[in-house]
């Protein structure tokens, strides 16, 4: 078996969602090292998963190691070429389940050591910290527009020559920005891999004391990050960056 | 329509004010997930603001990436060449005010579950710690002095061939180590566009429970900025950086 | 006398356990000044500590700096090279002896200033949050493997040309996401040289009201990294990275 | 007037102290609005205000940027070229001066807010936590060797070619590392000009409510780091970094 554009794809976004809902778990469930450390340290660790996401796909064969459908979306919308959409969404979506199933095993005894259900569903999915269909859209949609314009500065030609080693840190700093910035009101899924697949975990995984995997919310961390990279993708073809 | 150096610094300064007021409203907002985050959630939320909205800047064809009137000034006296006051000041002006609207469309539900004005206000601009007309405007000078002196540092030929996708980045480490030191007096503001701008902002949008814009404070932050940087300008030339 | 690759891994675990140990006493000692400085501190002291480590067993003569025998297992085992591993192995072990040793010293005040045996094992040698022989396991082999293909990723030649002096920093950055998000269960020793070595400068150091050296457990840490690394390489060696 | 070597170190050590105990001031003193910001604070605004110090250093002609005594006796020793100690370490204690007066200027309003005189001692000079000559000494001289041996690391030519304006960046980090690992003790002073420098401003100027400057302590780290730089320098020389 070889490396491949699939298999990056698909190991890329495990490590994320292991990496990032492990930095969660961490935070929030009980007994835990990193109990209450507070908000840096939750979009602190959210940063590096995503810049380690990037570093291991691309050992495994990815070429673009996007690892979040909305980020396909919108590079498919910015040069018009679709023909990567459903191998990369399919891997990412898969990624996104295991990744979430290894934070489940990871934390094994922490499960039952903790009462509270909503903290155990946070360290799948995400939820609004005030729910309101038209704000939480909103959040969602404009954390992922800014995601994509971010990449497309990162990436832009206009910098000049980068040394190429050093994208996937930057690409966690902007994580980290928006993290800490834009954080605040739906917890930035910006992508169905990090927010779908992770609840779907939750909803099949035997998890001690779970509560309700919040399935009338799941659809605005799917809908509102396309939405929202649908338009950054199309800002990028008509600005040519 | 095509990319412009007047649209790259408004896009620019938009990014840089709804990332950088992003980061204190998710702080200082209630019922928000990063709320009572600390001085390290808002200082690397504003360090990394910059370095996104210079990056999204140039993607969108600014090729100084001011974004901030006395950067603009202080570039101004060092080479002697006035020419792009006039339109870069207008396009930060303009993408202060729309930075600060997008934050309070972001955190939209949250203004009326905040009952303080003056957290209200920190979203949108800064206020001195201790009221004191004179020293406040000796922060806000002292703080854009060392903003400019240290981006002449960075940019320094001296320091022979930087990576130059890396600037950016170094600059948002710059606007951090400002925060974290100087930002304890009157909050940085260090520019018109990050604290003018979205000060009117604050005054023309219907704000639930909103108090005072603090209009006699508003022009320490606007003219200190600006002597800082006509100061920092000048030693640039006498030091031919 | 001249350097050498036993000197410069010898050296810089020692650099490691001494920045590395020397966060967590800063941390949980009583009367220090970063007393309860919490998990974002300890994670960012050994993030460093490991980007610290690498830069000076460089400078010492070291070739690989791998610096953690887990490290060099998993090397040796994707290159199906084993030359390496009883020098190296040998040298990781002593520093990371001395370098608890170095802590005990610097610190050496504030052992008695602190009530709690826990505490001043915690400055050692790692520990479960929650004991479970099978799960701390899992904990342990996961993080190590996460380590070692996070390590290929950074290094791999898909991303073409890094500026190599950057290297030791992402290493830093790959450690430092390890700690926020697997962290929490077992302290991500992730090596015999970070854990077994302290463990025994605790048992042997004369320090004023220890308590035990927890040997029951002292196995995992040893055993679980070597196995994830076997792993991680095995994966390298399958994979072409 | 021109840029030279003298006004690059007098120019880079007082953006340090005004940048570095800027932190502390907005951390100890009251009524700030960094008041209480813990450790991560005070060390990362150290470790960006060296940063910033070696880039704004060279842009005003420093070729070296040492900006500490005990730097510039480590490379003196390690190079055997002693030509530079006195005019070097002369503009480094006049610049550890005028940063401390500045900050003593910037924090104008909040030296009479705040009661405790050690507080505002702490925003001039160091003090150890736990008050005993020898293991004060130690910390010293220890995290000072530690201190030269990372900066011959960084700069190691086995390391291959560095993007050299990357190279502040890692200082900066360097010294995070020993703020997190090594400032628990006796708070990382390792530099003349970064404490007995501030002191006599602490001694000389006219703060209301100061206390003791502690000169009965104010030997320890003068002395103590020039011992730790001179080992430092010596094992340089030996091993040819």
């Amino acid at each position: 078996m070889h490396t491949s554009p699939f298999l990056g794809e698909l190991i890329g976004t495990t490590v994320i969602l292991l990496l990032g809902n492990g930095v969660v778990a961490n935070v929030v469930l009980k007994q835990t090292k990193g109990e209450s450390g507070g908000w840096i340290v939750i979009t602190a660790g959210w940063a590096f998963a995503v810049t380690m996401g990037v570093f291991v796909s691309k050992a495994f064969g990815s070429v673009d190691a996007h690892l979040n459908p909305a980020v396909t979306v919108a590079f498919a919308v910015a040069t018009n070429d679709y023909s990567h959409v459903v191998p990369y969404i399919t891997a990412q979506m898969i990624g996104g389940f295991l990744g979430a199933t290894l934070v489940w095993i990871f934390y094994l005894p922490h499960w039952a050591a903790t009462p509270d259900p909503g903290a155990k569903l946070a360290c799948f999915a995400t939820g609004p910290a005030i729910r309101s269909t038209g704000a939480n859209f909103l959040s969602e949609m404009l954390a992922t527009l800014v995601l994509i314009l971010g990449l497309a500065g990162i990436s832009s030609k206009n910098l000049g020559e980068l040394a190429i080693g050093v994208g996937p840190y930057l690409v966690g700093i902007l994580v980290w920005s928006i993290g800490l910035s834009l954080g605040g009101t739906t917890g930035y899924a910006m992508s169905p891999a990090r927010d779908f697949s992770p609840r779907l975990a939750h909803a099949l995984l035997p998890i001690p004391g779970k509560g309700s995997s919040d399935w009338s919310y799941s659809w605005i961390p799917v809908v509102a990050p396309l939405v929202g990279a649908a338009i950054g993708g199309f800002l990028i073809r008509l600005y040519a960056l």
